[in-house]
């Protein structure tokens, strides 16, 4: 593992490193902060899964999210989003390919050798992070926007028990139903809308559900909400009673604006999960 | 208007008034909490509207609710539900006739003379309080339990402009097509069920919204999900980008230990929008 960078923020430390991924084939980047206290012992971990086009980067500095996880004693992971370099497929589409991952394993060429995003979050990123920082592996949460809000809802759903609370920024919430999610499954996953069902939150939450709080933040103002599909979720939730929180927030949009306005409740959502 | 009762309660008065009422043409007896404040001018008022089988009285005494209402310097106003007695059409069901006014004007008989509900919550109770009260008619909002969460979000929906907000605890979300409305509706309204649209608020969800935010909680434990469907309000919120927040909270059942468990909240959630 490489440090690419490390600054002193809020009293701990945002970190960069890089590693060499068994999951991907390639080189992959991630952003770390951790809390002060984590010079004292390990900390709960806060992962942030990023949307389409972003890199480890964005979030890192766009959310304001260092701040409310310095104050709750949280680390947060900046995961990638996708592998990349020469070598790795690629698409001149913003929506598929490099910075799209869409957090699934795929089985279709050319996409099968490195994009395994799926095992990168689910497997290979959490032991790198518990061998080499004071991460408490027992108390994890998950969050992510967009794409990766999608990431975080379909992960927390099929990985039981792993994480204890979840929430998400606008998610893609039915990407099976949506383009933002038939083009990228078609190519990543087949032709097959069977092997997509296990990467879809509605229907992860119509046929399972979450064990634990749920907290979906929405605004009413996001160009993207005929891909998001927001009330396909909100009704899945509804029919199988998941205890949480669907919020429409008047006037937001797609931007890391609307994540900064409601990170500080996220993680409060969290802490109180992380820390019972 | 006569005086049944007052009590100093949280530095203000909870009291209980009757009065001949021309809407229901029956005496009314309804409860009214004042905060402190209102000895000084007039205060805001959040309207409280109740559930089957309830007089004005359940609330009022088990609902915690007037804590809130002082810290708040907000009034709270707890209506009866039905008109009453001798020569009041009734029916040995819980559900139909006295306590059991579904918050509508009959139009059917032998309802039509006095079950007048939706008239005495929207013009006459208000002129009554703020022709006796410190109350402010410009800074008035709406919550209600169940069959009243059911009157709360109709007339909110239906009188733009009327309150600043509205909230519900485990609302009758889409009462023509359920038990708990449908009976009603035929009995009241007749068969017709093109005049139960304006009744149900996940029609009036799609078809008008609320300008304002709306907070929903229900219990996942609730014993009446069945009838109260939520799943329809839920969708019907996100499909129409509603602001506000729709809460499935676990364990909590229909009673007023689970009103009583977030009506700080609800309030707060009021006060928030009658301030400012």
């Amino acid at each position: 593992m490489q440090t690419i960078s490390e600054n002193r923020c809020f009293g701990g430390v945002q970190g960069v490193y890089s590693h060499a991924s068994s999951a991907t084939g390639t080189d992959m980047t991630f952003g770390l902060f951790l809390p002060e206290e984590a010079e004292l012992g390990s900390v709960p971990l806060l992962w942030y899964l990023s949307g389409l086009t972003c890199t480890h980067e964005n979030a890192m500095t766009k959310a304001g999210a260092q701040k409310w996880a310095a104050d709750h004693g949280i680390a947060l992971c900046f995961p990638d989003t996708s592998p990349r370099g020469e070598g790795v497929a690629n698409d001149d589409a913003y929506d598929l390919g490099q910075g799209a991952g869409f957090y699934v394993n795929a089985t279709e060429s050319p996409w099968a050798p490195h994009f395994r995003m799926w095992d990168y979050i689910a497997d290979e990123l959490p032991r790198v992070l518990t061998a080499n920082f004071a991460i408490d592996e027992d108390r994890q949460s998950i969050t992510g926007h967009s794409m990766g809000g999608h990431g975080a809802l379909t992960l927390a759903m099929r990985l039981t028990g792993r994480y204890r609370s979840v929430s998400a920024f606008a998610p893609i919430a039915n990407p099976a139903a949506s383009d933002w999610g038939r083009k990228q499954f078609t190519a990543y996953l087949g032709a097959d809308e069977a092997h997509w069902l296990d990467h879809d939150a509605t229907h992860l939450m119509t046929e399972t559900g979450f064990d634990g709080d749920v907290l979906i933040d929405q605004g009413t103002s996001d160009q993207f909400l005929p891909l998001l599909k927001p009330e396909s979720l909100a009704a899945a939730m509804a029919t199988r009673r998941q205890p949480g929180s669907f919020r429409l927030q008047k006037g937001y949009d797609h931007s890391y604006f609307f994540i900064a306005s409601f990170f500080e409740e996220h993680t409060a959502f969290h802490a109180e999960a992380l820390y019972r």
